[in-house]
């Protein structure tokens, strides 16, 4: 910032950017596309040039979101149904917000025309087609791709994004996990064999999918586990978590769903590794997270709570060692559809396009 | 019954019940007194001879609980404060709904003057004083009675609740852990040094108490640990699971509160036993509950959901073996005021008094 | 109650009921559906011979309704697709959850098969058949049938429900309207110009239906009035209002959604009468309502809280005097599901058949 | 904005702001507070230089508010127990966050020492002393700065608030109410006479009291009328609108609680004036409102929600012509605690400093 002071009057000349992006967003109808649209609508860097839904095609952004009708872009910008190729020439960078399946069979025109893609989808997550078809039961629709594809946890892959082509923005439950275990991991502070995880999220996490189970009556004063013992997000996580150990690990994760629109809180049991005779976790988080900017660490003052992170794209972690049964456990709390999604991608385009990592996200 | 025609028209008779027990609540301002009222108000066999509250002395129950305003007898009882020694000259039977510490100093002079006693605190449920000092912080203000206090869970120690003068009432999250680990440990069909425990509970498990902690606006949104990692009703379940084993147990515990007003949900991991080749989950919880007035079990067909639950003395128990880690996942669900304190507490009422067990909560 | 003593124990003897009736519920698979079952499951001169849906044909109760299953009835009755020719030969009530256009269907063969039917649809409220077609938008399906139906609502119409073949169950906001305003508009006490009213409603309401507005994060944290300025009700509403009054009655209505399961309140705005010198609104209600059964008058002492009638069929009623505007506010609460649907069709089949009229309701 | 190409580079240079206010907020603990803090944190003209409260008096703002623990101001900023003279050296500018009575006690010694005050409490809302005392209970603490306060209702007051030393910022139902009824007032198109009003409003807007009241299971599933029919928000309405009537108006009002953590929903019912042969409120509300920063108008296209608003300063207004009854319906959305507290109050701020009027809002 350049300051100067001219008649008397004081003032700040900032360089404020350079050029702006020209940013598409692909199927903006559930609420993860709701969310990217609103964070771009905000975004110093962005031009928002084209939003498509089948569903709403016709209609403006002010039209379908009214919460954003006050936006200039929102009373003009108008949904139509995609057309990759058209896509591919408006814009530079482009969210695909599709159910998974979709999602790659859009990135492989829009890749080829030269844009990069940021996908929230499941689709380029998992490595290996084999382990894509166990979990989400159909072929992957283009394994091809699947090289190419980074996983877009900045707080692992933060390079590797910078320069990538395709993004996979990671599931909700694995950003929760994954982050406060990755230090743990590493620093070969607990017994791989042994992790255990407990999640709970809030509704918006099964996206705006109209089925009975999702009604109001159906999830108020309801508290309820699911996807019991093998929930889809289980296969990106193993395979991080074994990327990061270098062997093959293999975990328990019981989600549950609670009556709150948005918000994970992730409760991860550990036993500390055998011979391990001092853990310092305060020592191990703040070494791997001191300088994150969306990574809060709490330690043992504060447990965490979603309310804390909702609307935000910070991961809030704290730690307690048990004494009585040597186990750290460790626990995590995110906006499920920020840091747990659009957030996330957002950040990811911020480091894909050299902007600042927390541009239009603080 | 006993069935008759007269004048054409078909009667029946039925013996309705021995006389009827005379009935006292101590304490009963928060939500756990609040319930033993309504179910005792409801009872068939029961008259509520007195109920008691500094708090709300000289008002009537009609006045103080306006939803049990309609019955005669709740517009003509008033609350006083309480005098243990006129309590003891009325009624039979004695509900304690009183903080812990208290209802310990109450509990004396009632059953020296004959009384029987139902206690809803902590103050009986662990036998060592010495642990309850721990996990209480104050020393046990009646160390001589806890050799005759029964532990008033019905589905262990239903014999002995029959003939009880003092029963402790079991705490929510315990009640929601034992009932389902019973079978296992009895069988020894689980490493008993691997369980490990994570339950979600309403907000009135913290009963009526007046802290920001607690206000609609700090609970509503929110999903937080708490209680990490030594939470007190550590004591009573590691006591009795370590009963039941012949052994003492460890485990490892997490509460978290979620924004319902009932409800406990609660996810029980352990890993089979080394030296089993099969288990049959199904076998072994038939066997234990397949006559429980109030276990219902659901297998592997559906999971548990808090509001199927709500306003019933029921658990609910499903589970799922998870053959990719060899554990067997336990989860279950229950109302934290009902089977969680008071229907649990009226469950066993019915049995000291010889009344069908299920009288007044079904 | 006949008591005598036999062998020192004293026993009382109780002329339980006359026969019990059979009773069938068609399109039970919505939420007023669902506690009609629940409702006749517990009552006690009830068989409940029959059940009807097409969604879960084959299914039992307690497959598609958990929170029933501990009921052995439950276990074993199963959906089946409805004929009303096969209905007629089991049950000689029924009891219609129907979507409205789809109940005046069922009823008449039903009635014509000689059995009598309960109709919680909108269907046979509205006296006048083009009404219904303005408010409804179609047809009325059975206009001859129009003539015979009783409009339920007991504290207007009990002796002639008792006689009814077809009673037609007032909607959840006529009820909670037409209690209140009724001794006003009886004793002329208000002027009939000048009635505006507002009514909260949760979110049962609208019935299970599929739609994206009722999805729980559409929901929650959502308030919205709906339905402005001319909510269907209203036809019932102001038919009912004009037959008290013998004259036509226009009112202001405005309903809002907010985020509870169950329970509606309303408040009522009337200009006291130009004429009325000294009204007192607590002797008007207490000789109206001062012998139901269900109503509970709180006066100007206390206001009505949903929370007080949920999972009942009471309407609270409470009501203030403003000086400084000369108008009488009257304000009630209800269960929709209850006192607004299902519980107020079992208190108007108990008339019918001559059972006390609370029975199974309290 | 300036732009300019330098090495290859396109920059935009932007004049961002004349010099920062120093700021405080005294009484940061409650609701009001924690949000006015949020907005100056994130305001681009703001140092926040001090914040206090008696109750967190040494603790930093990270510690008392987790959500804000990033900021680096928050983990250095200290709360301290507030000293009016320190305050007026340091800030100069103090919004006061403080329940009424104690306010006025505090923008004394603060307005004589040079600095401009932002009252959040109802002490210099209404105009006459007498007034005050008889909605409030107690007489003025300040009667002769009543004079020199500002209502800060920037849609009616904009030029005075820009020179205001003291602002009165509206109550929460008020704001709903001000802004949709004075184009009508004005225009002279509804009858004075007969304006009645329905408001639903979130949990906060009873502060972060600690009353059993507004704890979690008394609030959640509950709807309730309060403050009938005398709400004390009353007296700065009437106010309000008899000064825009030029005669006395008296209004009907009725707040009702429901279980939201935010949000206030209005519904208003007017006669349209006698006289007015034709009434078209989309020319009135557009010619009104049509540039103002904060008012969204949705005319008869779609009804406010009270989730389109929370977290943001918009109000949203819609309305209904009702030909039944010749009445117009307005209805509004707020956030009570951002346009019906603390973000007007930032708006206000704007004003008086000459920043742009949505300077940390958007």
């Amino acid at each position: 910032m350049f300051r100067c002071n001219w008649a008397g009057t004081e003032y700040a000349l900032r360089v404020v950017t350079t050029k702006n992006a020209k940013v598409a967003v692909v199927g903006a109808s559930g609420y993860a596309g709701e969310e990217v649209v609103r964070l771009l609508l905000a975004h110093p860097h962005v031009d928002l040039v084209a939003v498509t839904s089948r569903q709403f095609a016709g209609k403006t952004l002010a039209q379908v979101f009214p919460r954003l009708s006050h936006h200039e872009k929102a009373k003009g910008l108008k949904f139509f149904d995609a057309d990759p190729k058209q896509l591919a020439r408006e814009a530079e960078v482009i969210f695909l917000a599709l159910p998974h399946g979709l999602a790659a069979e859009f990135a492989k025109p829009l890749l080829q025309a030269g844009a990069r893609v940021l996908d929230l989808s499941a689709d380029f997550r998992v490595k290996d087609a084999a382990v894509y078809k166990e979990f989400y039961g159909h072929d992957h629709p283009a394994p091809d791709l699947l090289g190419q594809a980074v996983y877009g946890l900045p707080e692992i892959y933060r390079d590797q994004i910078r320069e990538a082509k395709l993004v996979a923005c990671p599931g909700c439950y694995p950003t929760s996990i994954l982050i406060p275990l990755r230090p743990l991991i590493r620093r070969k502070a607990i017994d791989r064999k042994r992790i255990l995880i407990t999640s709970l999220s809030g509704v918006t996490g099964a996206g705006r999918k109209i089925e009975a189970d999702y009604l109001f009556a159906e999830c108020n004063e309801s508290v309820r586990p699911y996807g019991v013992p093998k929930h889809r997000h289980l296969s990106e996580i193993e395979q991080e978590l074994s990327n990061l150990a270098g062997e093959k690990i293999t975990i328990q994760f019981t989600p549950h769903l609670v009556p709150v629109n948005r918000g994970i809180v992730t409760t991860i049991y550990t036993d500390l590794a055998g011979d391990v005779v001092e853990v310092d976790p305060a020592l191990l988080f703040s070494g791997a997270y001191g300088q994150e900017p969306f990574v809060r660490l709490f330690g043992e003052e504060r447990l965490p709570d979603s309310k804390n992170v909702v609307g935000t794209n910070f991961i809030d972690i704290a730690w307690k060692i048990d004494n009585r049964t040597r186990r750290l456990v460790v626990m995590s709390a995110i906006d499920n559809i920020v840091k747990g999604a659009s957030g996330q991608a957002v950040q990811c385009f911020n480091l894909m396009r050299g902007f600042p990592e927390t541009a239009g996200l603080i």
